[in-house]
C-alpha cells in the first residue's frame, strides 16, 4: 500500500497542502472544524507524517549532504568518520554523494542536495571542476557551504585546509636533509589546488638547498581510485627515464605503496638506493615493510572541523544572522620512518 | 535569496500545489487561464524547477538509496563501486548512507531515503539488526528492496549472497590439506548470517576430516571500523591461549593483516608457525609480506547485481507488474600465496 500524502489528503477536502501540514501541527491559525476534518481522514487513510520533512516552523531538515571524490580512500574515510561522528552529536544525518573526479556528476549533486532541502553541504572538489557557478547557486540561496581539502580560492565560503605548500617543503626538505641529490615528485592532478601547492612546496624547497629544478623529475598521478597502479606505473617510468634519482616526495601513501612495490620488485632497495617520503599517513604505510616516512594529515579532524563549522553557520541562518566565511588551517608533521632512514 | 517553491506559488494564486505543478508541466486538465497566471508568477518570481522532485507523471526521482554498515572498507567500497558503475549508466544517482553497525540509525536512514522518495533502496544489514520492521514497512510500501553480504533470511526481498559455508569450509579444507592439525578461526560478530555461515562452514571442514571441534579456538571479531586492531588483538590473545595452533581461517582480510602483523612483531613464521587464510581479496593481500591467502569475495560484480536486479525492480512497479524476488548467488574462489604455502 503506497504511502498517502498529504497531497492526497488536500486533493480529498479541496484544501492546500499548507493547510493540511498547518492542521496536523494544530496550527491555531487553521479552524478548528478543518483541523478535525484533516486529523480524522489522515487517521482513516493511515497518513504517516514525513519525519524528514522540512520542519516548515524551524525550516530545518537535520540533514547535511556531503560530497566527494572519492569515497573509498584512506584520507576520505577518515574525513566521513570525522564528519559523521560530530553530526551524530547533533542529530544530523549525512547523506553522502560520490562525484568520481567528475564536474558534471558534482553539479547533478548538488542540484540533488539543494532539492532535498538538506540544511548544509560540505564538500570537497572533484579534480575536473574549474567552474563554479554549481557551487555559488548553493551560496545564493543562503545555503550553508564548507569546502575541504580540495577547495577552490575564488569561492566565498568557509574552507579547512592543511598548508600543502608547508608540508610539502616539510617532505622534501627532510629528504635533503637525508641527503638526497636527485629528489623526484610524483604530483597530484593539474587542477586541484593542493595538488599544486604540495609541488610548489617541493620546488621551493629544492631552489633553497641550491639544488636544481629538473621538470623531468616530476610525475603526475591522476590518482582517485587508481592510486596504487599509478604509483607503479609511475615508478616503473622513472627507474627507465633515470638512474640518477635517490629521493621521491610523493603525494599520496597509496601511490607511494603503488612504487616501493615496484622497487622491492625490482631490486631497489628502500631507503639506501631511493628514500621516499608519502603524504597523509595511511595506517598501511606503518605495516609495509620497509615502514614508510609520511606526512600525517589529519582527516579525523579535518572531519569534525568542518561540520562544527557547518552546524556554526546553519545555526547563524536559522537566527538570521551572517557570519563570515572562515579559513581554518589544521597542523601537519612528518612521520619518520624506515623509507627515509639513512 | 531562498529558492521560490511550488507552496509559495500555489498560496499566492490561493490553488492548490500539484495545480500549480501540472500548469507549469502544460497538463491540459488545468484551464488555459490558470495555466497562464502560474508560468507569470512563476517567472516574477524567478521559479527554479525541481529536477529531483518525483515527477508526478512517471513518480520516478531517478535516485536510490544505499545503507552499508561500514563504507570505509575494502569490500564495500567495491559493492559500492559496482553499484555506482551500474547506477550511472542507467541516469541514477545513489545516495550513500553509512548505518555504522547501528540499528537504530539503519531506522532512522529507512525513515529518510523514504520521505526522500527514492525509487529503490539497496542494503547490507547492520551487525546489531535483529528486528526487521523497517524492512518490512519498505516492502508494504511496494519500493523495491535489494539486500546484499549480510542479509536476513526472513524479509521477502531480493538478495544477492555469496556461499558463506561453502567458501569458509574451501578456506579451511584447504589449511587441512597443507597439513594443519589444530585450526583456530577469528570470526565475525554474532548476528550476522554470513558470519554464522561462515563459522558454520569451517566447523564442518573440521568435522568431515575427523578433527574435534574446539569452541576455545574460535574467536570473535566485531569487525567494522576496528579490524586491524582486532586481528592483532585476537592475535596475541590466542597466542596466550594455545601453543599449538598450526592454522587460522580469519573472517575478513583486513583482521588477517592486523593478526599477522602482530605474529611478525612475535617472530612467529607465517605459513611455517601457522598457515593463515583470510577473506575478501583486499587488494593489499598481495602487497604485504608473506602475501595472504586468501577467499575472493566479488564485491565490484555483487555491486552490479544489486542494482541491476533494483532496476528491474523498479521498472516492474512502474508497469504495475510483480516480480518474485530473487535470490542471485555469486561464485567464490580460494587464491592461494604465500601465507599457507607449506
Amino acid at each position: 500500500m503506497k504511502p498517502v500524502t498529504l497531497k492526497e489528503i488536500a486533493e480529498q477536502l479541496n484544501i492546500s497542502v499548507t493547510t493540511v501540514s498547518k492542521a496536523l501541527k494544530d496550527y491555531p491559525d487553521v479552524s478548528k472544524k478543518t483541523r478535525g476534518l484533516v486529523r480524522e481522514l489522515a487517521k482513516t487513510l493511515n497518513y504517516k507524517p514525513n519525519t524528514f520533512a522540512v520542519n516548515l516552523r524551524t525550516k530545518e531538515s537535520k540533514t547535511i549532504g556531503l560530497i566527494i571524490p572519492v569515497i573509498v580512500h584512506h584520507f576520505f574515510s577518515n574525513v566521513i568518520k570525522g564528519i559523521i561522528s560530530q553530526a551524530e552529536k547533533k542529530g544530523y544525518l549525512v547523506i553522502i554523494l560520490q562525484s568520481n573526479e567528475s564536474y558534471e556528476l558534482e553539479k547533478k549533486q548538488i542540484d540533488l542536495l539543494l532539492s532535498q532541502r538538506v540544511d548544509g553541504i560540505i564538500i570537497s572538489l572533484a579534480n575536473e571542476t574549474a567552474d563554479f557557478n554549481h557551487l555559488n547557486e548553493v551560496i545564493s540561496q543562503e545555503k550553508p557551504l564548507v569546502m575541504f581539502d580540495k577547495i577552490a580560492k575564488i569561492v566565498k565560503c568557509s574552507k579547512i585546509i592543511i598548508d600543502d605548500r608547508k608540508a610539502a617543503y616539510l617532505a622534501t626538505q627532510h629528504l635533503i636533509d637525508k641527503g638526497c641529490k636527485r629528489v623526484a615528485h610524483f604530483r597530484g592532478a593539474l587542477l586541484p589546488q593542493n595538488s599544486i601547492d604540495r609541488f610548489l612546496g617541493y620546488k621551493k624547497a629544492l631552489l633553497d638547498n641550491n639544488l636544481p629544478y629538473d621538470p623531468s623529475l616530476v610525475y603526475i598521478c591522476e590518482c582517485g581510485d587508481m592510486s596504487f597502479e599509478e604509483g607503479k606505473k609511475n615508478a616503473i617510468q622513472l627507474l627507465k627515464d633515470h638512474n640518477d634519482v635517490d629521493g621521491i616526495f610523493i603525494n599520496t601513501d597509496l601511490v607511494a605503496i603503488g612504487a616501493m612495490t615496484e622497487f622491492n620488485k625490482q631490486g631497489i632497495k628502500i631507503p639506501d638506493d631511493i628514500s621516499i617520503v608519502g603524504f597523509s599517513n595511511w595506517f598501511m604505510s606503518s605495516v609495509i615493510s620497509p615502514t614508510l616516512t609520511t606526512i600525517n594529515q589529519p582527516g579525523f579532524k579535518m572531519g569534525k572541523t568542518a561540520f562544527k563549522q557547518l552546524y556554526k553557520e546553519i545555526k547563524a541562518v536559522k537566527n538570521k544572522k551572517t557570519i563570515a566565511p572562515k579559513i581554518i588551517t589544521l597542523e601537519t608533521e612528518l612521520i619518520e620512518r624506515e623509507s627515509s632512514k639513512k
